[in-house]
């Protein structure tokens, strides 16, 4: 379990742009836990490769490469 | 293109936690584009589930059916 670390107010603002809908506090909710743990697998692939670049910087390369080969 | 709605320091603190590297601000960016895509993407389909439930509000179980379909 991911501890929280996004706020609610922007992934509210995200779902609106979506539609015209109001959306529930345990909907917002509910996407910051799916998108935190989306966060620390991407984090923990990016950091492979980071390490097999023989570097400990995190680059957007990384992060790339990690998106990549999880097919999102 | 999404505009930006999440800050840096959350995602900063996520990919931290992922392990004991540095990480660069634009690795940081990177991460949020994704996640703002992917958030826009789940608010889409949830919206579709909502819809189907004739409702105007989301809530948590349109959330989590998007996710299960987008199976992430």
């Amino acid at each position: 379990m991911v501890e929280k670390e996004m706020s609610l107010s922007p992934l509210h603002r995200l779902i609106k742009k979506a539609g015209p809908y109001r959306v529930s506090d345990s909907a917002a909710d509910e996407l910051r836990v799916v998108l935190e743990d989306l966060a620390l697998r991407i984090a923990r692939e990016a950091m492979d490769y980071c390490t097999h670049a023989k570097r400990r910087t995190v680059k957007r390369e990384d992060v790339e490469l990690a998106v990549k080969k999880l097919i999102f």
